[in-house]
């Protein structure tokens, strides 16, 4: 199963961010350049409030060997919990993914706000985001999440 | 850069389903049959009430040769719209995302309702849903989404 499971980036994040940082996120402003052969795959998408983003971590430690339990956020003070449970970057497959808001489309360039992601980020996919498919408006959250 | 973006399973999906359909996914229910090695990495996620699949569309046509342009969901009276406005499951990485209420757990398998992912069908992530990062109340989507 599963023989050939392989990448290619469709395009780039431009912020001049090159910290990975843990927090203030949210309104920092980026552009993604997609590779010019695909720009006529955006057309429509600036019908969209929101975008989601799937992204490669390129910088980060990922793989098998990461411990299986994290304390979220790096707080010591919070509980071990599975790697899976938390939103720790460093994952087995190193796909982040980032629901951002489009501010705007010029040619193969979009502009969007809130993503995690440091300048030359590889891209890997752009959806529109989809209330009914992507929001869970009765979603219950861990415990440790209000502590954070 | 991205010289080495290859995909490794961290689990798969179990349903039954061997059709890939585009609609009647909402309360399918699926078991994800997480590697025992990994096991591990999934304590504390039954506190979550929701979680962020990442798959791979194994069976569908994919990459770079597809058309730029799509009805949304088929429909030929549809606009066409930009493949990257929509989210049709063919796309240059095939990379699904489904947000799924969790059932339960019992040691790695995880049973959730609504991923839209056919039996056999490898996992590449599992993330907690948090509405602060993933939920856009204000979001507005492209007309024809209320046509479908």
């Amino acid at each position: 199963m599963a023989s050939d499971m392989n990448l290619k980036p469709i395009g780039i994040v431009r912020n001049g961010i090159t910290d990975a940082r843990h927090h203030g996120w949210r309104d920092v402003i980026s552009e993604i350049i997609v590779e010019e052969a695909l720009a006529g795959a955006l057309g429509g998408l600036e019908e969209c409030s929101h975008l989601i983003i799937l992204y490669w971590m390129h910088r980060l430690t990922a793989g098998r060997s990461l411990p299986l339990t994290v304390h979220p956020g790096g707080h010591p003070e919070l509980p071990l919990v599975g790697r899976f449970a938390t939103r720790s970057p460093h994952r087995p497959n190193p796909i982040g993914q980032a629901t951002v808001a489009l501010l705007g489309r010029a040619g193969n360039v979009l502009t969007v706000k809130g993503l995690d992601a440091i300048d030359g980020t590889p891209v890997l996919d752009i959806k529109p985001y989809m209330p009914k498919y992507d929001a869970a408006p009765d979603a219950r959250v861990p415990t440790w999440l209000t502590r954070l």
